[in-house]
């Protein structure tokens, strides 16, 4: 069994903005030792999320407006009144979505559905450099 | 250590339908070599998902139904003008809940609670043939 | 490859309670023989989760309340016809969040932004005491 560390340094430009980490994640496994096993992607920070999703345009407006119903802009939150930074909407959205994914994988290839993305989501209210870490465990 | 790779088809019937796959889980961890460790169970599609949850009538309705307050079948989706195939409900939902589930066991027992199962949620709307992906890992 | 499997207990207080337990993961993490990999934090039971949160008063706040936006209170339930103990709630928040998280480490560090901490989120309508399976895989 092995274990190898990777990253992945994302810029984001926007809130609500979906990236496609599919390609980098795969390359990340392709390239790896590691024929079979799961790869855990992990957002170290508490205002990004991660998920698979179908990536075109219609569900890249869809699927943060579901999230902005759940957590509107112009409600009040208790984290604003303490930090004034003005993204307690983004905290809650991105504690629902979660910050870890694990993917299994096979002959070093993602076992995702052919519409299946993965997606890191930014839910700050600003652009955010970000580091994701990619676990790969396996044999 | 030792990866090994099982998988599991659904035919589900209908959107919403919860389907209790607890037991076919257990019995892949049960016939495996892997005595120790953990199984992370992926649905390869966009629009369906999995979870745990006390499998009972009156979840299997009110899961659902909280899910359709988050996206009901009434309001406008981009992604139904782009693509027209009425399910735009169905991938914001599976993207919220996940695609991936993974869950410790010991003694090649999953160290699932009395009264919790692992569940497909079948978020489509209509009835597909599914595949999971169950990847066992440990020792 | 090695798989050690820890526990943790915890006693809630009330519904809606956000513990902290970032620092008994990390110690877990620190006491095994295991440099790098992963931990798999799991709840047995099905009316409590795990994410990642800034712990702050604000947002064990705006967390649970958000919640509540989705499965509120004053609502019928099937679950509580059936089963008369008013916590019809509670189920569908648990298995909305989600009963596991996955987080690498590295050199037997997480790897934790630094304003994200691991939380377990008490979502039963009364205290409980909880056992969660912390499984540690790696090399």
């Amino acid at each position: 069994m092995t274990v190898e560390t990777k990253s992945l340094e994302i810029q984001s430009k926007r809130e609500n903005e979906i990236i496609d980490i599919t390609e980098k994640v795969a390359d990340n496994v392709k390239n790896s030792r590691i024929k079979n096993g799961i790869i855990t992607i992990f957002v170290s920070g508490s205002t990004g999320a991660l998920t698979t999703i179908e990536f075109e345009p219609g569900l890249l407006h869809d699927f943060p407006e579901m999230l902005s119903r759940l957590a509107p802009s112009d409600i009040d939150y208790a984290h604003e009144q303490m930090w004034h930074d003005g993204n307690g909407r983004s905290h809650v959205k991105a504690s629902l979505v979660g910050p870890s994914l694990t993917i299994p994988f096979t002959n070093q290839s993602l076992t995702l559905g052919t519409w299946q993305q993965i997606v890191f989501i930014e839910l700050d209210t600003r652009n955010r450099t970000r580091k994701l870490v990619l676990q790969i465990i396996g044999e």
